[in-house]
């Protein structure tokens, strides 16, 4: 059957099903960021929903030629592969090798410079989609129902108010929260919640609640330049003066990728939906050449290894102490790397371009996995009950391997100065002490019992927008105030007024009274 | 086939679907709060788990001898039938007549003044449980799972804590949302959450936020003089130095008795669930007679009309006033009324001693409700889409009216003040002004548009309690602050310590520095 006549079926299904099918467009952002959005939009069209993705000619693991069913509207920027890539390279090695030998503070500050010199590759991107009117007329024209934004950076949200259609985020964070709090009215008091990035958990000493309310001091900061830089284009696409966060906060729905087996519980709004690990599925089997190495492992069991989709490659000093450490354990180990093979890899270790992670990890006999900490693999772990060994390099890795580590899930090793013995010893304590166990399937038992599963939660709210075009009845009137209103500064300062007129009143009366009573009284005493 | 055998093909069938079944215990609240919660306990029966439900022998629509499966566990109180009908009377009479004459300020301590004098009994009755070795060694033994306690009045946490069993709050609220905020830590900004039995919305004006404020003062007051009211009896329970809020704030799950259908959007905690209406169903066929009532309306339709379980007579002029006013419109009106025929009846109206209240709103030839505003009955109309007239007379119902309002899809009327053609303008607009049926049926969309039905997903986090002994993983860490902590007040102090040090040493250094070159230019000038 051609894809045309299998549109067609799904769209008379969904009409079968839900009464009415609607359209999407879609802000994507590129690399682990897609693989979680792409999930969502699979089944939106599996569902029947026509999926349109708003993509830039350059672009990584995007792909417009997949037989997903979704279709992508391909516009040009401004800038070469060549240029992208070398500004990528950039990136990536301040964050990966610079920050992490800077104190705290410097790290914190430079991860917020290294994300405004990526934005300004954001920014072109998202010029040529605003002020490019063939393109914003034939998305306007086209009607669509909604618009699924990733707005971890942004311009999802300007397509949307420009085209005047609903918003969704899907967001894993912003730095500090500070979106989802001032634009979102998300409320984060910051004596049980860390802000993100900070590597603190819910149960903080002074000290630490001292460094939550400095970080989060940092990051207004940073957001308040953030959002200055993105002002004047906004306003520019709008014709009227705005914000980035004014548009942002204009979202009916924010989707947030995590759930409360990785999440501190914390307050959250009726318009937030915690539907992180929605990509997870069972594991299905692996390929046979690599099946036969798992069996070969017997008893000992496997550990997964990966650094994630954008670290292919590491120094050769890197990855011998790496090895070292891997040949040193009982265990067989698959190792996702594109490198050089390290001179100490052990005959127990095997390096892959590619692994099946989500396979491997959900084979029965699979140990331990260690990860740079990215959500989604850190989602994968949690769902087949997995511990793991961080080795967090950059973003929100460090900050969510502390999670892990909080919950008893993980063992921390720092890239920049692990020796082989730290990774040995790492991995002997996840595969060893039980504990590492009992806490991932903790995990894993409250990522599974939930009343329903992330993806049709994700899925179920995209389709209410459609449906309802949008959700004010989710929506705080916390939006409708200013900060010292939302904060009650105002009435607190109109009862101290009135409480202070009082006392003076009423002093001045005790005064008057005691003056006029004393002269009766010297009067008296006179007469 | 028998009780017992139904029991037991049911608890396999439970095991083969759920892998475990439960034992629930229940510490119910008399009248239409035992309506809400039958049915979740219904539910529970239904899913193969054992529910015993705790009752004293004087109690009102509980019905011990019901055919629903549950189990009931009779205990005696120091008081009989007699004495709580007359001091139920009292507490009604107060609240209809004698409070709405009195200023808002005053009827509100009114209000916390008759639950004070109502709570009189309810100590009676709990330490009729807590202090009965004989009962307490009982459901110690019998090894419970999950205590479900209606909290509207204490007593069910302190059982949970005397038999160490995981607690679950079925709650509609408590005065001002003290316990939810205090004991719960559920976060409730006065900006835009208004207090509870204060009437006000979402969208205040300043002197409104002023006045939540005040109510907010208010209810903390009572809140305090209420939990020390009962601190004794549970310190004395649990032999060591406790208080009521301690005892509550253990709670694994508040399920509460709304949604964002009713509820005005506001933050929360993931310990909180809002399942509003699970009560509500399909409409049943009427009454043959009923029916041909309902039928004879027409075009015009019908009006159901019901003051709720508590209150069954009215004032003759009350009733007169009434009558008369539903005597000139043109629907059929069937009234829940045992007291004396008013003599202005109409031959529209027929009055009933009880009415199938949800399948008559969910017939399609009703147009109004007419209603004393209680949550229940609310919930009925929200699910079928009717606009209501509230006549709200005492606790939660000119609160819960005033939501209606604000959501456009109900008229108030005073039950004290009103007047023939009050109640007939009521009646008018809602019927025939447009927006009040379109409203109805926007916050019908919203309630059967949820990813999963009020019911289920109470029934689930009971279920979940059960499953893991608990739910400790949405418990925010807020429990384990001080007051001054969780507002930061500490880090607050240090940080303004801080600055002001860093001041006082850069001020000293210039006057210093000032001076020492003062000093050395007057010195060169001497020279």
């Amino acid at each position: 059957m051609s894809k045309k006549w299998v549109s067609i079926l799904l769209l008379q299904l969904c009409f079968f099903s839900y009464g009415s099918c609607g359209t999407v467009l879609v802000w994507p952002m590129d690399f682990s960021h897609w693989i979680n959005l792409k999930t969502i939009l699979e089944k939106l069209t599996e569902k029947g929903h026509g999926v349109t993705v708003l993509v830039p000619n350059v672009r990584y693991i995007i792909d417009s030629a997949d037989s997903s069913g979704l279709n992508f509207e391909v516009f040009s920027v401004p800038f070469g592969k060549e240029e992208a890539d070398e500004f990528l390279r950039n990136v990536l090695f301040k964050m990966i090798y610079e920050l992490p030998n800077l104190s705290y503070w410097e790290a914190a500050w430079g991860f917020y410079e290294t994300i405004v010199y990526f934005s300004k590759n954001v920014k072109l991107t998202c010029e040529a989609v605003v002020f490019n009117q063939t393109l914003i007329q034939k998305l306007r024209k086209a009607g669509y129902d909604v618009l699924v934004s990733d707005s971890g950076l942004p311009c999802g949200d300007l397509i949307a108010e420009m085209l005047q259609i609903p918003l969704v985020h899907s967001l894993r964070f912003t730095m500090g929260n500070v979106y989802e709090k001032y634009c979102g009215a998300l409320p984060c008091p910051l004596s049980y919640v860390p802000v993100t990035l900070s590597q603190l958990t819910d149960k903080m000493t002074f000290m630490e609640r001292v460094k939550n309310s400095l970080m989060s001091f940092l990051f207004d900061f940073c957001w308040y330049s953030f959002d200055k830089n993105w002002e004047q284009l906004y306003s520019e696409a709008l014709g009227r003066p705005t914000t980035l966060c004014e548009t942002m906060g204009k979202a009916e729905m924010w989707l947030i990728r995590t759930y409360w087996d990785f999440e501190f519980p914390r307050p959250y709004l009726p318009n937030f939906e915690f539907v992180g690990g929605l990509h997870c599925k069972p594991a299905k089997p692996l390929p046979e050449e690599m099946e036969k190495f798992v069996q070969s492992s017997g008893d000992h069991g496997i550990v997964v290894f990966s650094l994630g989709s954008m670290v292919k490659n590491l120094t050769d000093e890197k990855s011998n102490v790496i090895a070292a450490a891997l040949a040193q354990i009982p265990q067989k180990v698959l190792w996702r790397y594109k490198g050089k093979k390290p001179a100490t890899l052990g005959p127990n270790t095997k390096t892959y371009d590619w692994i099946p992670q989500n396979d491997l990890l959900g084979h029965p006999k699979t140990k331990a996995f260690i990860t740079h900490g990215g959500t989604n693999g850190i989602y994968e772990a949690i769902y087949h009950g997995i511990p793991m060994v961080g080795v967090p390099m950059f973003a929100d890795q460090p900050d969510n391997i502390a999670h892990m580590k909080a919950k008893g899930a993980a063992v921390e090793v720092n890239f920049n100065k692990m020796t082989t013995a730290d990774l040995l010893n790492a991995l002997k304590t996840v595969i060893n002490d039980p504990s590492y166990k009992e806490n991932a399937m903790r995990l894993s038992r409250i990522h599974h019992d939930q009343p329903v599963k992330p993806l049709d939660r994700a899925v179920f709210w995209i389709e209410f927008v459609m449906r309802h075009k949008g959700a004010k009845h989710l929506r705080p009137a916390a939006h409708d105030l200013t900060w010292y209103q939302y904060h009650s500064l105002d009435v607190i300062g109109f009862l101290l007024a009135c409480v202070a007129t009082v006392v003076f009143i009423v002093a001045k009366s005790c005064l008057f009274c005691c003056r006029k009573f004393g002269k009766t009284g010297k009067k008296q005493k006179r007469a």
